[in-house]
């Protein structure tokens, strides 16, 4: 696997845009993106599991449980979410707006709102911005489509690598959003994923969760999950190779997984506020699933992210964490180590200079590591600290 | 029932004490607080469920469990907590220290730590501590004993009240403490209760699990559980009135309830940096239980908690925290008021004066209250909100 230029439009038979169409209220910057295949391909996806899941979501949705799509038309500003009937008409008038104009049925097209709850879409500006991408689209139109998708991110988020497969190679590419409510165990966010592999929408779909499952599924910024949250993946087989036998199949969904990770660690440098990424890794679980448990304690709790901002090797809130996230262990099986220190040992203090973790918490990127000592579950996890910008961002900004 | 002077030393028979011992490092805060009744009483308590429970409150679950005791010890600044067998042995040499000094059987001694955790108790200062309040006891001792519980909490917590049950009239007392590691859902912080009234322990162990449903477990600083929570309760039976009547246990029971909600109020008014205290009401649900997860969803989401502090009415948090909650309901049913202001109507803006809205959240404290449309199932839930003094106080202060 190895990093190419491009992001979304690396993978052969894509173009993409992004324009400025005045959705983000007062703004002059890009709000509306497009990404076309040349050709219908595949198309899996993963959303929130929010009962408040917006329209465009449900849309999506549909589109996917026919496993085929062309094209991906996202708007930032406005997520289109607890808007009633006029909401679920608009996301369908979005995406046939789109299908029109790059003649294609509207059921092609999925459609992404991310922004402002509550708040019709303005649709004269969505139409415009609609027919602006359409005019903009281009094979290297990566970088403006990660652009309009933006939010409170602080970085366009964008990706593409070359894998060779068993079978031949083939590119995927990615685009993201995304840098508050993001909340573990649940699909997250706005990711597009784009591969010129043949992929058929089932092995897609298998592949996909897998992925998501050890990527967008393990990180924090903050304990919120959006009404909005979305990933896609498109596969428009321009490459010509199929991807089917189970080599390519495991060789495929290495690279995806990667690229899901490479994303989502993304998501989390870019965390509101975070000045710190964590990188939170359980051993000794009785399964993977209990790991996960005890790295999403640790992962959202106010104290141990105050202590990450503080730079503040205070294991004891670490430890506790674990202790309640409903995973039973013997206290005295518990170690903590930041990297590479051992500041908990047999649950108790271990022998360490507070200057050496200290050292360890000053870095902008650090790993704590938590056994349990019960069996070989294990799990890593991605976590931001909660700083003053946090509470900036969010008490001044109406997201 | 009518408030009245006094604290944990209102109900008859009971003195209490507050010193100093240096437990605090570099304090000469009083740090260790000393409850006795003149006789032997029922005991019934309330735990954490944190796997890493402190060995003070391993200690007082034995206590309980045989439902008699005569005093309660409490240090802060240390908690005694992730200490091993050394904590383990330590808790009881506290429990031996005192019941020597005053005669006991330790096993008559309530022991509880909170402070910092995985540091070992500095013994020699606690028997220092426990003989210090031996000598300062006095039935004008609650203030000092309410004083030395205290960690970042700002201001001393204590009441008492009087209450005419239909045999007769009953004194109830109630010391707290607690602003930090505060999540709801299970017992919390450290809170002794005490009475005069004659009630036996398992009636006592079941009107005290009622009262701490609807009011410990109902409040939320943070989410963070910690290692030492615990809420005792000491009737001694000085007044020589039995609880033991359906009508009595109910009358007490209610009483009970009522001071732990009020302490409960109390913990939360003085949360860490906290601005706002926000009662959330849910109504609507198919069980008080789904009411209770949708409340605890709200008051826990840091969206919700800057936006508080920010008084930003930014409804879209609140609807999307309710539909992550784990409770199913129909977007169209929702409706939010903040205090009478109606601001979700049919899972939708409803029509008001955005000032309007935004003068409520100026408040300190406000009502937002949520209804789901499915049931008769409602709760109340006690937040704070999320301010830079409460990133403040957690990433430069080591609890």
């Amino acid at each position: 696997m190895k990093a190419i230029e491009g992001g979304i439009t690396a993978p052969k038979g894509f173009r993409a845009a992004g324009v400025a169409a005045g959705i983000k209220p007062g703004s002059t910057k890009r709000d509306c993106a497009l990404l076309v295949s040349d050709a219908p391909g595949s198309v899996a996806g993963m959303f929130t599991t929010n009962v408040l899941k917006a329209p465009p979501v449900s849309w999506c949705e549909q589109v996917c449980s026919r496993g085929e799509a062309q094209a991906v038309f996202v708007n930032s500003g406005n997520a289109n979410a607890c808007t009633g009937e006029q909401g679920i008409a608009d996301a369908k008038t979005m995406a046939a707006q789109v299908g029109a104009g790059l003649e294609l049925a509207a059921e092609q097209v999925c459609v992404c709102s991310t922004g402002v709850i509550g708040v019709l879409l303005p649709m004269e500006r969505i139409a415009a911005g609609v027919t602006g991408c359409i005019e903009a689209l281009s094979t290297e139109g990566s970088p403006d489509a990660a652009e309009a998708i933006m939010t409170t991110d602080t970085v366009r988020k964008e990706m593409a690598v070359e894998v060779a497969l068993p079978s031949g190679t083939i590119r995927l590419g990615a685009i993201a959003k995304g840098s508050g409510m993001i909340m573990p165990n649940m699909a997250t966010m706005i990711c597009v994923l784009t591969t010129d592999a043949q992929v058929s929408s089932d092995i897609l779909d298998g592949l996909l969760r897998n992925a998501v499952e050890v990527s967008f599924n393990r990180i924090c910024v903050d304990n919120d999950m959006s009404t909005s949250d979305t990933v896609l993946c498109l596969a428009n087989g321009a490459s010509s190779l199929v991807v089917a036998s189970p080599e390519d199949q495991a060789a495929f969904g290495d690279a995806l997984t990667g690229v899901c990770q490479e994303m989502a660690r993304e998501l989390v440098l870019d965390g509101e506020g975070a000045t710190k990424f964590v990188e939170i890794v359980v051993e000794g679980a009785q399964s993977d699933d209990e790991a996960k448990s005890v790295a999403r304690a640790i992962a959202t709790s106010q104290l141990c992210k105050t202590a990450f901002f503080g730079q503040d090797p205070n294991w004891g809130r670490f430890a506790c964490a674990a202790g309640y996230a409903g995973v039973t262990f013997a206290p005295e099986d518990l170690c903590i180590w930041l990297d590479d220190i051992q500041i908990v040992a047999d649950g108790m203090a271990a022998e360490y200079l507070e200057e050496d973790a200290a050292a360890v918490m000053a870095k902008p990127s650090f790993s704590l590591r938590v056994a349990i000592g019960k069996g070989k579950g294990s799990t890593v996890y991605w976590t931001s600290d909660l700083s003053h910008d946090y509470v900036s961002i969010n008490a001044d900004y109406r997201s």
